[in-house]
Parts: C-alpha cells; structure tokens; sequence
C-alpha cells in the first residue's frame, strides 16, 4: 500500500483542534498609537477615562437656567415669573450668579450658572421683555446634565480585547486617551504548494490551474486584524518546505496551503514534523477535513488545503480564531448568528462537523434559509454566493427540512 | 422673538429625507485596480469569467479513472477487474488513453485522460500489482469534477455593487479578471463648528468640550468606502463657514457638524441655503432631529447636530446610505437585523422616529435585547456600549415589553 493509500489516523475534532491551538498560539505585542489611527486596532489593555465627562455641568436643553425652587407650583393658568438677568451661551464661562427669582437664557451645551439647578425649557416659558413666565414647575437637576454624569475620570470606558469602533475612537478622544495601547497587527506569512500552479493571468496548459487561495487568504487575514507577508509558490518538494518553514519562523503566524491531504505529494504536515512539531493532522470538519496544525521555533504554522473551499472554512474555523486569539479578542463566538428555517433538509455524517454554506432570505415570519447545492469541495461559487454557514455538530446526521438553525453570517466581519 | 426660538417650521420625514438625498447625489466615477487591491473595493460594474473553472476535466476524489461501464454490475462478492496501466497526477497533461478494461491511478484535482468517464475511489476497489478489482458500480461522470462546472467561461460572477471579500478576490483570481474596474472612495471632507470645542489633549477652561465628532466620523466614513478630508474647526462665523463650504466644493462630499439647531449660533444650515440649496433642515428621527442637507455647487452637504450621539445617529440614518449611493450599493438595508425581545418598554413620540441604542444578549430561546437608559443626546457612552438600534416608527407610540423588535446591529459593519 503506498503512503497516500493510508488515510488519516485520526481525525481531531473541531473543538479539541481548537484547544490544540489555544495552547500553542502565543498573545502579541502591544504598541502605543495615536487615539485618531486606533480604528480597527484592538486594546491590548483596558481604557480608562482621564477626564469627567461632560466636564462642567451644562445645560440639556434650550431654555432658562433657574432655581427649580421658582418653579414649584407653576402651571399655564398660575404661572411663575422670574426675572432674565443674562444670557449664557456655548463655549463661555459664565461670570452671574443666580438667586432666588433670577433666569439667565441657556442654549443646550452651554454651562450651567452658579446658583441655578435646572433648565425650564423654552417650550414651557412665555418671555416679555426681562419678565419670564414659568408654565410648569421642574425638579433640581432636571434638563441639566451634570459633570461626569456621562463618564467620570478613572472609571473604565473600553475593555481590553475590544476592536475599537468609530465611536469608540471619538470616546478616547473625549476622555483625554490621545494615545492608546493597541496589540501589533500579526504579520502572517502566506505559501502556496503545487506545481499545478499559475499566477493570475499566467496562461495556463491543460493541466494547470491558478492560484487564488493566497489572495483571498490575504485579504481574509488583514480583514481579522492581521497583515499578510506574501511568502509566494514554494516546489512540491519536502526540502524546499521545509526551507520555506525555517525561513520565515520570524514570523507571527504562517499558512501553507495545498499538501495537505495524505498522499504521496502531501508534503507540509510532514515538513512542519521535521522541522518542528505537528500538533495535528487531519480534522473532524468537512470541507477542510485534510488541515493540519504545527509549530516550528514556536511559530504556529496551518498546513490548508489546496482547494478553496476547503482553505476557506479550515480559515474560517481554525485560523480566524487562532488570529483572534493572538490579538487577546474572544475567539469562541466570531460570526453573528441568525435563526432561520432550514428550505431543504442537510445530511451530513455522525462524527464529522459539515460546515455547509447557505443563503439567507429575509421573509415576513423572520429569515429562512437554503443550502447551497454543491458536487465537491472544489466549487468556488458557493464562497461568493454564501451568505453564512451552517454548521452540524459530530453527533448530529443532519438537519431536517423546516428546522430553526443558527446560520452564523460570513463576509460580514463581526467585530 | 429671536431666531433661535423659532423651532423648526417642519420636520421632515426619515423615508423622505433619504428620497430628497438619492436625488441629490450622484454615483461616484471608477479606476481600475489590479484584483489583488480590490478587497473592501465596491463593483463598478458586473463581473463575468475570462476561463472555464475549473479549466479542465478533473478527478473530484483520489481513485482510479475508468470506463464506468466497466464497473457496471460489480459489488463486493463479484468485483469487475480492470489493469492498471498509468498513474497521474496533479499538475501533469496525461498521455495516456483509457480503454474498455484499462483504469489509471488518479489523485483528486489531477486531470481525467482520454477515454475516462468516471472515478471510482480508492476505497471501492482492492490492488494487487497492476490488477484492480472495482468493489462498487459508478456511472458516467462520478467523481469527476468536469470543465466549466463551477463557473463557465462569460458567466456573471458578481454583480456590480458588491463590495468585495476575502473570497470575491479569490474568485476574480481564479477566473482570470487580473483587472477589476471598482468605484473611486468617495472624499468626505469633515469640518466641525463650535467656538467650544478643542482638540483631544488641549486643556481645557470651564466652558469648553474636547471635540470628538470628526475623529469618530473619519473611522465610519473609512468603513463605509469612503477616504475622510480633515478640514477641521471653523469658527461660529457665518462668513467662515460659507468660506469653507466655497473652498470644499471639490470633496465629493461634506460633513459638518455643529451648528444645526434653530437658533442664533445655528449657523451651517443658514450658510449652506446662502452659498446653495438647503434641501431639508430638520428631520423627524431623535437623537439627531436638528440635521441638515443641502448641496453646493453639485456637492452633497450634510450639517450633523454636536452632540455625539446626535451626530453619530444622523450619520447612521442619513450619510451612510449617502455614501452607500454614491458607491452604486443597495442603500436601503445597511444592517443586519435580529429579531429580539424586548427586555423592557419603549416609549415614542408619534410623528416621529425614536432611534433607540440596545444591548443585545443570547439567550436559549433566541436574542433578548434591552434598551440603554439615556438622558440626553450627549451620552457618548451608549454609543459605545450599543450592539444594535431600534427604531420605533414615526407611527408608532413605542414598544411594549416583550414584544419581539426588529434589532439592527451596529459596530458590525455589514458588506
């Protein structure tokens, strides 16, 4: 029997590969960035705001900053009067002194007078000249937002691990963090196996194919927070992997694909077991099944395979987390999940997780969805046509038509 | 009466508003990029493939490339034997022709050689030297993954409009489309008004707000496709502010914020209706009420309230489905949407639409969501703490407890 006859030893399974990679995948390195280029970027430690925010008690609403006592008692028909004594306006510090029987006009945001405790809103006032009719009574406080009531200084604003947000970026800056301590973006490098191989626009024999895994793999990577080192087309020769490997362990993370499934051309997992360590071969998922994990000088390194389907969701399932991971993000939980009506029945095998690709279609009841019909796990369509995946567990043969399942969204990075 | 005590004449409103601003704006001119650029790029136009994919006949599974008429009949007590003639493999144009009772070995992505129709897999058939018995019958086609079967050579691939992912770009790899014509980023100059406002770091006196808006805007407008133009703070000057509408004509698009509010320092609507056409002056959906649109010379203008929470709402209902018609996609549905119960009662103005920050949680049953406490339109930190909105329409007096909403999730953008 030859070697690629043997078959897979064992397959491991989904959650136990990604366990295997939790203990070997090392958290990065932080950097201090300024607060306006931390979009995207996650926090490496937990932010906490140096100011109170608002800073100074301001006004919630146009109207007149009072003494609430003034107001007590006022309705349309018994009005109170006060008497305008000035006008504060945005951005000024404001030098009068409220008492009793005092108003001074406020435009919302300005700061609030010494003296006076709440705003009586435009709407609920009738002006003549200096004299102010008060139409209905207010409470201490009311329409006056308060130093620090939105954020006080010191109190946590954003946790570590979090991917920052446009408004996250404006809460920094609101909060004094005009520089923040964000992990380095993992630099992966990327190889290709198969001599069967042609670059984009690389015209092709009849028995040549080209090669995209790299590209979208590219893209896929700086898209979780990674930035790709393009490592190219490595010969189907163990030697030259092998090389490849020990070149680029400076790295942060390496993914080959191709040479994955067991055979006599599947040639990176035992590259990776002579060079280093390989952790595992072989993984209960279907398409992907032939992944491979490992690490050489401690740089874990994915073995994919060449098909793109298959390097897709052995993406998708082991090395988004793993990139995760790395960048001390929850790695458990990565897509959005909808409940949708399965249109037509999955089979899939016991003991293996099929990762079937499906469409989403909003409906009047809620979202409904259908598989997508596929011969092998060669069919690149159903990347571009898959609006998320469904995914039956080891112990399960399928799921039936009309079943709730949870189709967890794809190429809608969740943050 | 003064100016800033008029209120608005009339509201217009949330669908009418975006009707008056797809009228406004147009689409955005395209470049062509090489397809390893395009990632996050938008579709300016459909895409069809340049090559049949795959470009050949193909072994879908590691076998043996046979007639299938010669394993017609056979099962594992009467197995059909053939001989074994050639092996082929990945990369290499076979030479061999298959006839009645010849089979070649075959590993999967290998091209199909003359004469074979089907694969029977390893696993149905026992070698011996260079006899192999067929274990199992195949029909014609089995296993092999023919040319063109995935996507032909001419076939639509994406359609214009798309933003392409990870996978999108492996396709137009794999499809020979080296080039793909994508929309140019739309340039959003952002300006911000108020005499109140610093920037992040200064110190400040008793009246005055670190300005946080334009840095949140410049990450959103990044997200949404677009490149952000810094034209920064302009003083509470009429004058100044048609200045900088004059000098900004050239941006595809402008964003100030401040200075929206009826009122005597309310003056970017004022400038706009001076140096253009005031399209519409406030809008029926809270936070965000006091916005603004016009254009001037051609460019779309849109003046978003101070407030945080105010300008970052408007963003999300107004601009983002700006930019998204600027860049030729579908603008009517931006977020992906949970269905929800709701944790506690929603209270609305009708005439109006309340645009309500949520949490949203997992639960068994499905997602439960609960509605943040607010205050007033300046709570930066529901900003930062929502995962989703909820709108209650302008038809609507609000929710009540328990009712499953509608959840549109933010901070995760939706491509």
């Amino acid at each position: 029997m030859e070697v690629r006859d043997r078959g897979f030893s064992k397959y491991t399974r989904l959650d136990r590969a990604l366990e295997l990679i939790s203990s070997e995948v090392k958290e990065i390195g932080s950097e201090t960035v300024p607060f306006h280029e931390s979009g995207g970027r996650v926090l490496a430690k937990k932010c906490k705001s140096k100011s109170d925010v608002p800073p100074f008690d301001r006004a919630a609403m146009d109207g007149y900053a009072i003494q609430a006592e003034d107001s007590f008692g006022a309705d349309e028909t018994n009005p109170k009067e006060v008497q305008v004594i000035d006008s504060i306006e945005i951005g000024v510090s404001p030098d009068v002194q409220i008492s009793e029987g005092d108003a001074a006009k406020i435009a919302t945001g300005a700061p609030m007078p010494e003296g006076a405790d709440a705003v009586i809103m435009l709407e609920e006032t009738q002006r003549e000249n200096s004299k102010l009719k008060i139409l209905a009574p207010v409470s201490p406080g009311k329409n006056v937002s308060s130093k620090g009531e939105d954020v006080r200084a010191g109190q946590k604003i954003l946790e570590a691990g979090r991917r920052l947000h446009p408004w996250d970026v404006g809460m920094l800056a609101s909060t004094g963090n005009t520089k923040v301590q964000v992990r380095k973006r993992p630099v992966v490098g990327v190889a290709v196996t198969g001599d069967e191989l042609k670059k984009p626009g690389e015209s092709l024999d009849s028995a040549q194919i080209t090669e995209a895994n790299s590209h979208a793999l590219e893209v896929a990577i700086n898209r979780e927070g990674g930035t790709s080192a393009r490592i190219g087309k490595i010969p189907d020769d163990i030697e030259a992997i092998e090389e490849a490997l020990k070149e680029n362990t400076h790295r942060d993370m390496l993914i080959f694909t191709g040479g994955t499934s067991v055979g006599a051309r599947d040639l990176v997992p035992d590259a990776i077991s002579n060079s280093g360590r390989l952790v595992f071969h072989g993984v209960s998922i279907r398409p992907g099944g032939p992944s491979a994990f490992g690490t050489v000088k401690g740089t874990p390194i994915f073995s994919l395979p060449g098909f793109p389907t298959a390097a897709h969701i052995s993406f998708e399932m082991l090395v988004r987390p793993a990139l995760r991971m790395m960048q001390g993000r929850p790695w458990n939980k990565i897509r959005t999940e909808l409940n949708a009506e399965l249109e037509r029945k999955i089979s899939s095998k016991l003991g293996r997780s099929d990762v079937v690709r499906v469409k989403v279609k909003s409906s009047e009841k809620g979202y409904r969805t259908e598989p997508i019909r596929v011969t092998g796990s060669s069919i690149l369509s159903t990347m571009t046509e898959a609006d998320g995946i469904v995914v039956v567990p080891e112990d399960k043969e399928g799921f039936s038509e009309g079943k709730v399942v949870k189709v967890g969204l794809l190429n809608r990075p969740v943050c």
